[in-house]
C-alpha cells in the first residue's frame, strides 16, 4: 500500500510556545511569533492558497534559540523569520513559487542565528 | 542548493483545537485528543524516542470531522485515533516501525469515519 497523496500541498507550523519573560531559552510568542502567524494565515487567504495550504499554529517546536521558527511539510524546511517582510519572502518563493529563501533557512545542526538571520 | 535533512525523524502533530459544545463540526478536544496527546507525548519518552521524535499539539487541522486526528511528517499520513490502545499502535508500528496503521489512516478525500474507524 502506498501512502495516500498529500492532503495540503504545503502545511505551515509556526510555533507560538509562550514562556516567562527571563526565561534562558526564551520563547517564540515572546519574540513576537503570534503576530507573525496571524500576520500569514489573513495573507495566505488574500492570495488565494486556502483549501491547498494550511498554516497552522504548534507548540513548542524545541528550537527555542532561533526563534521565531516555523516549519513547512511535505519538506521538513525549517525558518526563522521576524517581520511581514520575512513571511511574504516565505509564501511567495517557498510556497507559491516552490523555491527557497535561503537567508532565513535553518540548518539541522545550527544552535544559534547567523548575523544575517537577525536582521 | 539540496533542502538539509529532516531535524526530526517523525514530526507528529496532534490537533487540541477546541469548539464549544454542540458546535456542528465537532473539534479534536472535545473528544478527548489533550488526553491522548499527552499520553502519546509521555510514551514517546518512554520509548526513548525524545529528540529524533517530536510528538506537537496543533490548533486546528480542518479534519474536524474524522477527529481527534493526527499528521505524520514528513510522510504525511493522517491517522484518526481515539484510545491509547490507538496511539500505542501508531507509534510502534508507524512511528519506530516505519509501517502503517491502516485501520486509521484517512484518505485525502475522505468525509466521514468508516464503520472500522469508530470501534
Amino acid at each position: 500500500m502506498t501512502d495516500p497523496k498529500p492532503y495540503f500541498e504545503a502545511h505551515v507550523f509556526s510555533c507560538t510556545n509562550r514562556r516567562p519573560d527571563g526565561h534562558k531559552r526564551g520563547s517564540c510568542a515572546a519574540r513576537g511569533s503570534e503576530k507573525l502567524r496571524d500576520y500569514m494565515k489573513a495573507r495566505a487567504r488574500e492570495l488565494g492558497l486556502d483549501g491547498r495550504v494550511r498554516i497552522n499554529a504548534a507548540g513548542c517546536l524545541d528550537r527555542c534559540e532561533l526563534g521565531p521558527v516555523l516549519v513547512v511539510y511535505p519538506e521538513g524546511v525549517w525558518y526563522t523569520y521576524r517581520s511581514f517582510a520575512d513571511v511574504d519572502a516565505i509564501l511567495e518563493t517557498h510556497v507559491i513559487g516552490g523555491g527557497r529563501v535561503e537567508r532565513l533557512m535553518l540548518k539541522p545542526e545550527q544552535k544559534e542565528l547567523l548575523p544575517e538571520q537577525v536582521g
